[in-house]
């Protein structure tokens, strides 16, 4: 699969910009899911298989899997998700950032061990550090730029030369760091006139945009802010509002409901 | 352990300031290793078994394990370290950064899962991104700083109000974070007026020097740059070039040969 024409014709064919992100944490499972040795992949499946032709992309946050040892249950997950629902991508929510030979290792691990279809970078060691997973022409390189939490003012707002820190990211990543189409960037929905500006500054390349539902980005604004005049380019990220709507039995029709809700509330505005 | 008192007492009591960096690279192992499924773990083992008295830290890159599907090597190995070597503090290269809620469990990932003493963060996403590591109070927190790759230069040079990136992280890192008294930074040996420049700025707070040996940095002007007025204050790291000095079945010897060497080069400049 390559990511960027992967998720041009997922946009299209299913009609959503929505991704939903698998952050499992075992304490918020169902009961009955509570004391299964494979829970979190059973969790995370179930909801995969509930929505997949409401989303653009699925995006595993690898630190859920890693904090309980539990890769085997990821490469499990990803595969199940390839077989599956083969025309949806797999973002691993990773955001690596390391020098080029260790980068490397991280780009093994990404695309080779978890076959994963795109990966989050963070920027701050430059361009070197991310021409390793560039070297594989068909997998997704996604960016941080102007991130959603509190403190991601504290650098990335810093004015440098005229424009902010996240702008001049923006402006590497686009005009120098893609040499080959394949990057895009996440800014964060809590900020839809930063991702207006992110917009002028990158054309028609992707945009992560997490923060809506739990983290309180406004769908609307998100919308008019970050979508291309094609009415695409946005991979608008929604966890916990999703996986965790329901705390039964039926946790997973549930989610289906309120993903359904949020990518035809995502659609009214496009 | 308390990372940052247990590093004061091993800078002193081993008279040392150097690092081993574990990045295991397989294809690089000496024949008689290349077939044993705990291949990864023994070598590593054994260069450390060689060199615990010369160092002061040793610091296992997380991406050559999961490259390799090793996680479990790496917890045996860091178990090992803190059981024949209980006074040698051992530094997760990670180099995480998220949000609160996923900053939470990349914490637990490398305090509880891994057992690391300290563990390298990216300050791009600001300092609530750090916030839960430093809930872990014994634990060293080490942000990069200026990286040793070329690319660095790319956003940490950059002007922002009269400084540069890396040191504005410096100062809030110093200044503004480490509230507790728990915080490391990253400057690498290729820029020694940049050593110095943050020594000024964060007083005595420990350096996590990256880029002598293989990359390049010289030691005696990263000491002079560095160190603090009592001598110490310097992680000076070293992996390639004494993980790799010995090819045969006697490497772990060779590579005690090359540490002390390392070691004693630093000493003479201190």
């Amino acid at each position: 699969m390559n990511f960027i024409r992967a998720l041009n014709s997922v946009w299209r064919e299913n009609n959503t910009l929505l991704c939903i992100g698998l952050d499992p944490d075992p304490a918020k499972f169902p009961a009955h899911l509570q004391h299964r040795p494979d829970a979190i992949f059973e969790f995370c499946r179930a909801i995969v298989d509930a929505t997949a032709d409401l989303v653009c992309c699925f995006k595993p946050q690898i630190a859920y899997f890693a904090a309980r040892r539990a890769e085997d249950q990821l490469e499990a997950l990803i595969e199940h998700i390839h077989i599956r629902h083969p025309a949806t991508p797999v973002i691993l929510d990773a955001k690596r950032g390391d020098i080029g030979s260790t980068a490397e290792q991280y780009a093994i691990e990404a695309f080779e061990r978890f076959q994963a279809d795109a990966v989050t970078i963070n920027p701050y060691m430059g361009r070197d550090s991310i021409e390793p997973y560039l070297a594989y022409r068909d997998k997704g390189i996604i960016l941080l730029c102007r991130t959603s939490n509190p403190g991601g003012s504290d650098l990335q707002f810093l004015d440098v030369g005229g424009e902010k820190l996240y702008e001049r990211v923006a402006r590497l990543v686009s005009k120098e760091w893609d040499v080959n189409g394949q990057c895009a960037l996440v800014v964060g929905a809590t900020f839809p006139s930063e991702i207006a500006r992110v917009r002028t500054l990158i054309g028609d390349m992707p945009l992560l945009v997490p923060g809506i539902g739990a983290q309180g980005g406004d769908i609307e604004t998100t919308v008019r802010a970050g979508c291309t005049p094609s009415g695409v380019g946005l991979i608008i990220n929604s966890s916990r509002a999703i996986l965790y709507a329901g705390k039964g039995e039926d946790y997973a029709n549930t989610a289906r409901s309120v993903a359904e809700a949020t990518r035809n509330a995502i659609n009214f505005h496009r």
